[in-house]
């Protein structure tokens, strides 16, 4: 269960439901998913948060397969359940595979495991990576 | 400064020497960086942290670049300042261009965000995404 | 499912029944939720967190909404389900309308997303900002 | 020290200069903070952060005040140093007291330390939160 | 549901099987845990991952029991589900009295508390706890 | 630096200085820490910080030393600077040998490592661990 309901495209406004359409387009289905029906209670935010989404997430200097990983790094560090489940979703939507997975939960693991290593010790930076 | 004192080769065990070695012959470099030298007082854990980090950051199905990209992903979310400034300069070196990292951190910024709004909303993961 | 047995007023102590009560006798409620509950089996911790939060929470400088506003941003952060549901329905419950919650959504996602930039490009702290 | 160099004026891009001037014209003062000087590198990702802050911290449903405070609250729980002083000293600007400032920290403290005994026991939602 | 499909003994490889069979004998015990079953799709992580926790968790300078109540401390600051579920069951079976788990809360509860404060005041660390 | 000025015994306040007092008779120690300098702006906060600080960290089902071990692992998890470095000192005054904190950094390593991996995967919790 949400902190609110998730809205159905009956109950959304206007507004919301042409967010709708615009996700239904860009990502050539017709399917809508739960993050953005909760967002709907605030068509200002759903659409403000969708718009960057397409900008953010959009083929660049990085690749969108990148991005999709770099996203589930994120939202398993920060133990966000809806976050890794839709991110790995699209991870694999867009072509990795369980050899990429495999590396990149490798990765992560060794991350947070440094991380935690050097919080710990509270190592200084070296003067060599001052930018 | 640390919690621990940063080892010189001078001070450090003989096994822990070993590890610095390895290090440098990895690197192609004499420089071996403080997160080292603080770990260097318990030569067990330098290896096995050293010997594991070398496996996991190797090229394999994911390159090297975008691993150390999201080792940065994982860093920043964890608001560690020593594995941001290591992991900038690592994914510099090995060809990160400004563009790179401007989208980089485009999507940090963006997956922080939706988290944040997904974990206070609790929204419920879709069917369509179960594995 | 929690790591321990909620306790039901008939299984608490005769000290956590007295916390109970007086959950009860401020809120005007029969209604004692799961935390409590779970926190039980413990009377001296049940006891001191809730004496600490009846005072922290109550009217002061800062309005209980305010407060209840502030407790849903720091769950959202740490990702905590339970702290999330059960903040905002104490929000609800104390006068939070859809438009300030749609805000208060906004403003932590935006903090979220700057606070990973920040940590990501480790900015210095102006001079301008110290005490 | 930063991952990358703060840009002064002569250094940013024009783009990047007329984010700048819309910074010193909105807050009424000649002071670009060093955050909007490292994000100056990726001029789009200075301006869509810029132009999204502008809507989310203006006065609305929630007190611009308020918003400071949710902002520090964020802040304190992910350890971001430089977001802790910047919004705080913006929420000294807009009038926080130092009687509000103390029952700021204390609800931060008690969240956190809910939030961390909720986590543990993993205490389950009540149904009486349901949306 | 995880983001992968749970591998029961006959779907895993011989490799994770491996691993399996050397959990149920350091454990003294058939069960093997889903964390394993689901790790096991990557039998090389899977074995690291093992290998490592078998040394990292044995008895040595500090007893096993303190161990598994450090696993706990850091899984609910975390806010890790299956963590703070699995962990909570090692520690009691290895001896974790009510008692002691009350106490291991407060500590916890505690300990996130007084972090928020200082992170949210930025106090300078004291030359007195230099190393 | 910190948000706020740090008190000296001069500026505190004749309730803030009563605390320091105490924390002197206790801790057998003239010297008053910065973080308590800092919450000594709010007499109340600091008091109610103190006065559980005191309870919490006694002699009790477990030794004070393994408390002040769990403080650091949750202050690693955090990130919090200040507090790794305080209560790394304290963990030494209490005793912690090199070997101790050497297989403690172990265990933070290894427990935010697996952390990762669980969140990233979403492990579902087994049945064999519910209370």
């Amino acid at each position: 269960m949400a902190t609110v309901r998730l809205l159905s495209d009956e109950e959304a406004s206007a507004e919301a439901l042409a967010v709708f359409d615009d996700i239904r387009a860009v990502r050539g289905t017709d399917y809508v998913n739960n993050f953005w029906r909760a967002l709907a209670h605030d068509p200002a935010l759903l659409k403000a948060t969708w718009e960057r989404l397409k900008v953010v997430m959009a083929p660049g200097a990085l690749d969108p397969l990148v991005k999709e990983m770099l996203y589930i790094a994120v939202s398993a560090s920060n133990g966000c359940e809806y976050c890794a489940h839709s991110h790995t979703a699209s991870a694999r939507a867009k072509g990795m595979t369980p050899e990429m997975y495999g590396e990149l939960l490798a990765v992560l693991g060794m991350a947070n495991q440094t991380n935690a290593l050097a919080s710990a010790l509270q190592v200084p930076v070296d003067e060599a990576f001052q930018a």
